[in-house]
């Protein structure tokens, strides 16, 4: 938490994780109607999985979850009517474009009027590399185990069904 | 589905399954309010898990998820307020009773009015043990992967955040 008294939430979210993406396209105007600062977190879900032994997403180790959540997925888009997206999780599951390839980020930059090569080599620098591994490594000893999940202090709300929850926990209703 | 055309919703459900007793006790009252018709599916998850490699609940298996899934209950079970609860998930999850335990059962049983002996005797039938083994095989051909799932056609919603959407999707909505 930060200093000041204001409330927050700290979103973490993962850029391959399906379900984050639906969350990311709806969380920014709840927490700001309901008067709640959003911290975005950005983590690897990876080494997560790897610790409980799964060496790709339950969503493939688990056919059948797999299966259930994109047409789970597919529901939530349509009744959502997803008023906006940001750019990397709109590429990978509504374009279906790679976003591990640096030609296809590199697209991405630029649609935003971003120089590329700039952000890409920010992006590819050991100090970020070393950031994001000391996220996940916070996420995992926060007692995270998927994505999205939202935390108010010690408390973790996992998936987007339970934004509203976060949020009314960060305004101590 | 039934042959008649009132809107059905399937409410697969685990006795041994801690967010089935949360949608256990708040879908019958929704499902009356939206004109919807409740069939109950009791089934095992055992089986189930087991086929995912899983020798016990994922909440075990892996205990970030455990944790959080415990500290997740009593949240919504004190938002929720639980105006009712069915006996035996009570029994289990609100007052930590081995519902295993033929005695733990008898007394339940006899607590609505039931003669413990008649029921036990019946639950214990083959017929019965057959009909529950081929209601969990249906599951698992549905694509069912956890509990509570409901079941409309052949659309699947999982889990208690999914009430809604799947009563939605009865009526034609």
């Amino acid at each position: 938490m930060t200093g000041d008294a204001s409330p927050a939430v700290d979103f973490w979210y993962e850029f391959a994780s399906p379900y984050s993406y639906v969350a990311a396209a709806v969380i920014e105007p709840r927490a700001a109607a309901a008067g709640v600062d959003l911290r975005w977190r950005p983590f690897l879900l990876g080494p997560i999985f790897a610790r409980q032994g799964w060496r790709d997403s339950p969503f493939n180790v688990y056919p059948a979850k797999g299966r259930y959540m994109w047409r789970d997925m597919a529901r939530r888009c349509a009744a959502l009517g997803l008023p906006f997206a940001l750019a990397a999780f709109r590429a990978n599951f509504a374009e279906g474009r790679d976003i591990g390839e640096r030609a296809t980020m590199a697209a991405i930059i630029a649609s935003l009027e971003r120089d590329p090569e700039a952000v890409l080599a920010r992006a590819e620098a050991d100090d970020i590399k070393a950031a994001l591994r000391g996220a996940t490594e916070r996420a995992m000893a926060l007692g995270i185990f998927g994505a999205p999940t939202l935390v108010v202090g010690d408390e973790l709300f996992w998936g987007g069904d339970r934004i509203e929850d976060a949020l009314d926990r960060a305004r101590g209703a």
